[in-house]
C-alpha cells in the first residue's frame, strides 16, 4: 500500500509539473508575440532552464556510445546508429523524419595490429603502440620488417630519394604546442597522416609510420583517415602513440640502423548503404526556408565516437527536442541533419547538399563536429552583412557561454553547402582537449561533461530559432 | 661512444636553443621600449609560445600533488608544501623569498568516518558515502544512530521545533542545476554546509547530514568548512555523497522512520604556526608599488588539491617565472603571495593584508582560485575608471583564451584588501567541471589539463605585467 501511494504521488507529481512546464511555455510564447527582443532573451533562459535541468543531449550520448559504441562508416555499428537515430527523432515527435541514403566507403581494421623495434634477429624487442591508419591497406600476412628513417615532412620524405628504398618511413613532425588552438596545430601537422605513405612510396618506401596527432605524450595511439595518390604503389601506414613515437626517435639516435616490424590486415571492402538521418520542425511561415543543424553520426571505430561526433549528433537532436518542447513555434524550418561518413569521404554532406529540393532556401547551416565541451564561440562563414546580424545576437547568446562571434569558420558536412546557404556556423567549444581524447579509444563518455555538452546544444537551438524567426 | 656523443649533441642543442631564447626575450625587451602598444602584445605572444612549450606550471602541479598530495591547514603536508613552494621559488630565481608566519588551525579528520541506514536493530543495512565537514566535533565512540529528518534549508530546520528533538537532520537542498555559473549554484546551497550543524542543533537536532556540494550524482562525498554558531551545542556534521543523499532521500519515501548511524573521530587540535609564502620580481622603476598574484597553498584533506587550489599556487609562481625568464624587467614589483589556510580561516590573507608596509603601495591584486580550467574571464572588482583601464586591455589578453573583463570578481585571499589595493581581480576558467572535483577524492592532477592550466597562467603573467607597467 505505501508503494501504491507513493507510486500516486509521483505520478500526481510528474503531471503537476508537466502541467506548470506547458504553462510556462504559453508564457514565453505570449511574450515572443509580445516584445521580440525581450523574447529572445527570454527563450534562451528557458532553453538553458529546460536543458540543463533535463540533460538529455548527455542521456542520449550515454545510449549512443554505450549501445552501439565507435560507428565506422560501412559497419554493423554504423548501420544501428542510423536506426536508432532515426527511432529518437520520431519517439520526440519530430516530422519528416527519413533516411537520405548513401554509398559509403566500408574499410575494417581487421584483428591484428602489431609494431615493434625488432632485435638483430627481427623478434620483438621494443613494442610500439600503433593502430592502422583508415583507408589503409594490409602489410603482407608476415608483416613489414625494415630499417627506419625518421623525417619531419612530406617534402623531407620525397627529398630521401634513394635513400628510401626498402624503408618504413617515420613521420614525426610534432602537432605546435604552441599555438593556442589546437585546431591549427592539427591543420599544420596532419597532412603527414593524410599523404605519409604515398610520400613514403613515391621514393620507395614500404610503410609509413605517423605520430599520432595529439598534443599528449601517453601510450594511445590515435587513428584517421589517410589518402593514396593514384599511380603511387599503396604501402601501408599506421599511426604510433606518441610515447612510442618518442622512443622509437630516441632508439634512433642511438641505433640509426635498428629495424622496426610491424603487420596490419585492414583492408577496403565494397561499398556499402547508408544514410544520413534528417528530421524537422516545420516552419510555420516559411516552411521552405530551412535552418540546418547536424552532426555526423559516423565516428572512427576506436573509443566511441563521444566528442567526435556524438556530441554533435546528440547536441543537435537536443537543441530540436528544445524548441519543440517549449512549444516555440519557429517561422522557418528548423531541420536536423546526422550526416553519414564525415571521416572518410563525407560521402553524406555532398550527398545532402547535391539534394537540396529546388523549391527550398538554405538560409543557414551550423554544424557542431569540435567536441562536446563548454561552448566558447560561433565561427560564421558568410558576407559582411549576414555576419553582422548574426553578431548583433553575441548577447544574447553570452547566457549559453558563447562569449564571441567570430569570422570564418562552419563544418566537414555543411561545407558542401557553400554559396547554398547564406551562413556556414560552426559551434566552437574550447578545444584544448579535443585533441587528447580524438579518434583514439580515450574518446568516450566519460570524458564528455553533461553541462558542458548541453549548453552547446542550448546555444545551438538558440542561433538556430533566432535564425528561423530574423531570417538572415 | 655513441651515448657520449649523443649526450654532447643534446647540450649543444639545449644550449643553442636557450641562446636563441635569449635572443628573443631581447628582442621582446626593446620593442617593449620602443612601442609600448604593439610590445604588449609581442610579450603575449612570447609568454604564450614559452608556457605552453615548457608547461611548468603542470610540472609543479605535478610535483605538489604527487609528493605532497592534500595539504590542509596546520596539517605535516601543509608544513612540508611551505618548505617546498619557498624552496622552488629560490630556485626560479625569484626575490625576496620569505615566509610570513601565521597561526591557524588545525582540525583533523581521524580514522573513522562512516555512515550507513540501519536495519531494526540498528545494524549496517544500507551504507552510505560521506566524510565529515572541517570542524565538526566527533561524534560520541560509539556513533549516532536516530531517526533522519530531511529538510531543504536552514529555515525549515530551525522551524521543526520539538520534532526535531534526538533527531539527525538532513539537508538535502540541491545546488541549482539551471544556473549556467557553478559557483551561482554553490553559493546558493552551501549555507547547509555551512551552518546545518547549528541549524539543526539549534531544535535540538543530534547531527547534521548534508548533500555534497556537486552538481553529478556519484558515490564520492565532497568536504569543506563549517562553523559553529557560539551558544548553539556543537553536534557531528558530515557530507553525503550525491548518490547516498539520493538513496537516503528515496528510503526516507519508503521508511519515514528509518534510523541512520554515523560515526566520525575528527577533531580540533591547538593552532599550529605555518605560514604565507613570498616571491618577487623588484620593480625597476617603482619597487615600492605591488602587483599580487596569488592562491592558496592549503587545501582540504581529500584529493590531492590540484584544481584547488594546487592550480592558482602553480599558475602564480609559473605566471612570475615566465616574465622572469622572458627578461621582462617590470616597472612595478610583481609578487607571488601563497596563502596558508584560505579553506578554513581565511588567516593568511588576514595576516598578509593587516601587515602591508606602510611605504607600500598595493596596486592590484590578482587570485587564481576556481581551478585550472580553459581561462575565460577576469572578474575584476574596482572603481569604474580603474575598470575602464583594465577592460581596455582585453583584445591584448584575448590570445590566452580571455574572452572578457567583467564587473566583479576577486578571490577570498585577496578579500581582506579591499579598499587597500586599487583592484582585485579573479582570474575566471570555465567553471562547469570545477565543482565535480572540489573537496573530493577526485581533485586530482589527472583531472588537470596541461594546456588550460598554463594558459591560465599566462593570462595571470600577461595582466600583471600590464598593471605592473601602466599603474591602475
Amino acid at each position: 500500500m505505501l508503494r501504491k501511494s507513493f507510486l500516486l504521488v509521483l505520478v500526481l507529481f510528474v503531471f503537476t509539473v508537466s502541467f506548470a512546464q506547458k504553462r510556462q511555455v504559453k508564457a514565453v510564447a505570449q511574450v515572443t508575440v509580445m516584445n521580440p527582443m525581450l523574447s529572445y532573451s527570454d527563450v534562451v533562459s528557458a532553453l538553458l532552464k529546460k536543458g540543463l535541468t533535463e540533460q538529455q543531449a548527455y542521456q542520449n550520448l550515454a545510449e549512443l556510445t554505450g549501445t552501439i559504441g565507435g560507428r565506422l562508416s560501412g559497419s554493423p555499428q554504423a548501420a544501428r546508429a542510423v536506426v536508432w537515430a532515426k527511432n529518437l527523432m520520431e519517439k520526440l515527435g519530430f516530422q519528416h523524419v527519413r533516411l537520405q541514403h548513401v554509398m559509403v566507403p566500408h574499410w575494417v581494421r581487421g584483428k591484428i595490429e602489431k609494431a615493434w623495434i625488432a632485435d638483430r634477429r627481427g623478434r620483438k624487442n621494443i613494442p610500439l603502440a600503433m593502430c592502422a591508419l583508415g583507408g589503409s591497406v594490409a602489410t603482407p600476412r608476415k608483416g613489414i620488417t625494415a630499417e627506419v628513417i625518421e623525417v619531419h615532412s612530406l617534402d623531407e620524405a620525397r627529398a630521401l630519394g634513394a635513400e628510401a628504398k626498402g624503408k618504413i618511413i617515420f613521420f614525426n613532425r610534432r602537432m605546435n604546442p604552441t599555438l593556442v588552438s589546437t585546431f591549427a596545430a592539427y591543420s599544420g601537422a596532419v597532412d603527414q597522416r593524410d599523404g605519409g605513405a604515398s610520400a613514403a612510396a613515391s621514393v620507395g618506401g614500404v610503410g609509413a609510420l605517423v605520430r599520432s596527432m595529439t598534443l599528449v605524450v601517453d601510450n594511445v595511439p590515435h587513428t584517421g583517415v589517410m589518402h593514396y595518390q593514384d599511380s603511387i604503389p599503396k604501402v601501408p601506414t599506421a599511426a604510433l602513440s606518441t610515447f612510442a613515437a618518442n622512443r622509437l626517435s630516441a632508439e634512433l639516435e642511438r641505433r640509426p640502423r635498428l629495424r622496426v616490424h610491424f603487420v596490419l590486415d585492414c583492408k577496403t571492402l565494397p561499398d556499402v548503404k547508408s544514410a544520413n538521418v534528417i528530421g524537422e520542425l516545420p516552419g510555420t511561415q516559411l516552411p521552405n526556408e530551412v535552418v540546418v543543424m547536424g552532426g555526423h553520426l559516423d565516428s572512427w571505430d576506436k573509443g566511441k565516437g563521444a566528442h567526435d561526433d556524438g556530441a554533435g549528433v546528440t547536441q543537435s537532436i537536443e537543441a530540436l527536442r528544445l524548441i519543440k518542447e517549449l512549444g516555440l513555434k519557429p517561422k522557418r524550418t528548423i531541420r536536423v541533419v546526422l550526416f553519414m561518413n564525415e571521416e572518410n569521404g563525407s560521402r553524406g554532406g555532398k550527398k545532402y547538399a547535391a539534394q537540396l529540393p529546388v523549391n527550398e532556401k538554405a538560409v543557414a547551416a551550423l554544424e557542431s563536429d569540435a567536441g562536446g565541451f563548454d561552448p566558447r564561440a560561433f565561427g560564421v562563414s558568410a558576407d559582411s552583412s549576414v555576419f553582422q546580424k548574426i553578431a548583433s545576437w553575441a548577447s544574447l547568446l553570452q547566457p549559453t557561454d558563447i562569449c564571441s562571434i567570430r569570422r570564418g569558420g562552419g563544418g566537414e558536412d555543411i561545407s558542401y553547402l557553400k554559396g547554398k546557404a547564406s551562413a556556414l556556423i560552426g559551434l566552437e567549444p574550447s578545444n584544448q582537449r579535443y585533441f587528447d581524447y580524438h579518434h583514439s579509444d580515450k574518446d568516450v563518455l566519460a570524458n564528455v561533461n553533461p553541462r558542458e555538452l548541453e549548453l552547446g546544444a542550448v546555444a545551438l537551438a538558440s542561433l538556430a530559432y533566432f535564425i528561423s524567426e530574423e531570417g538572415l
